[in-house]
């Protein structure tokens, strides 16, 4: 299982943002859409191997985790307003510390990074770290950033971390899972 | 310069569309969207050497071919909405034979696939061409189609042409361009 964690730090963390402005109303929720197709889709398939998390938090105290299953999904089409439907719906479903179900394959839960990194031994993907080339092997779950860097205080929540790049210049999350997500493709298919 | 084609078999040719819904009322509009941004931006900057030019084919015997220029395109954003409204905006524009700007950067003309092909040598990009990454050098325009395969008629146009793939899965058109513009920054910057 693959799964990418992506911070969305000022994403809506109510269901109330408009569709017609997922940058503006939803807090750059544009970017995580666009995480959420290249981590699960391929032409006309899905990547069911493939897990996407999404950490809203415009509000830091409150904020919310999003998980798509890639092996359960369903309605999500390539478009941005596809995603931002799922995003939406899965808002305003009631939820406590524990993921709940919004809509086939998506769930929603309070909390944050921390829990996610409790929970997941991760490695950075930015474009500071080592040619994912040449790693030998990869881990199975990245954290990325939205179109921001990560603050200090979540620096030094993922000190220590291994951290990859996919290339020499700075691409948007989504480009960048996309790159990643091709390298996967090629070691398990022998293609290199 | 590198330029990426891409066909949009069912793309709407005039501004009638809804920028509320590019997939339906756009002819899969959102896919050129995608296309248009995946060539043109990085995280927070311009790929200036890449043009994008899009035929939108929901009417093949009037197609319209849209040009975006790295170097000169302006008021375009990440999401789908910003270049659809860019499209929009373009085919409201009353054009002839040759390219007519609509907005910073962004040209349109009457006319589709076979005037862009007598103008510019290019390659298919496409699951069945040879892998990328094995390539001595890389040619300097690839034609791609949308999330249909090419008809008869433009296999015909296209025959003889060198094919090349970006990996061993089958990615949409923005991910194929994507991973094409990796190889290239790699090649350039000495990252292989």
């Amino acid at each position: 299982m693959l799964r990418f964690l992506i911070l969305g730090h000022h994403a809506c963390t109510d269901g109330g943002f408009s569709l017609n402005d997922l940058p503006g109303s939803g807090g750059r929720m544009d970017v995580l859409c666009r995480c959420v197709t290249s981590s699960l889709l391929l032409s006309h398939d899905l990547r069911r191997d493939v897990e996407c998390c999404l950490v809203l938090a415009s509000d830091p105290r409150s904020p919310r985790t999003l998980l798509f299953r890639g092996s359960e999904i369903r309605y999500l089409s390539p478009d941005e307003r596809s995603a931002g439907a799922l995003i939406k719906k899965a808002l305003g479903t009631i939820c406590g510390d524990l993921f709940r179900e919004s809509s086939p394959g998506v769930y929603i839960r309070r909390g944050g990074l921390e829990g996610l990194l409790r929970e997941h031994p991760c490695a950075v993907l930015d474009e500071d770290g080592d040619d994912i080339r040449h790693a030998d092997s990869l881990p199975d779950t990245f954290i990325l950033s939205d179109h921001l860097n990560f603050t200090p205080a979540e620096r030094e929540l993922l000190a220590g971390l291994a951290a990859y790049s996919v290339g020499p210049r700075p691409l948007h999350a989504d480009q960048a899972i996309t790159v990643l997500l091709n390298e996967v493709d090629r070691r398990a298919e022998k293609w290199i």
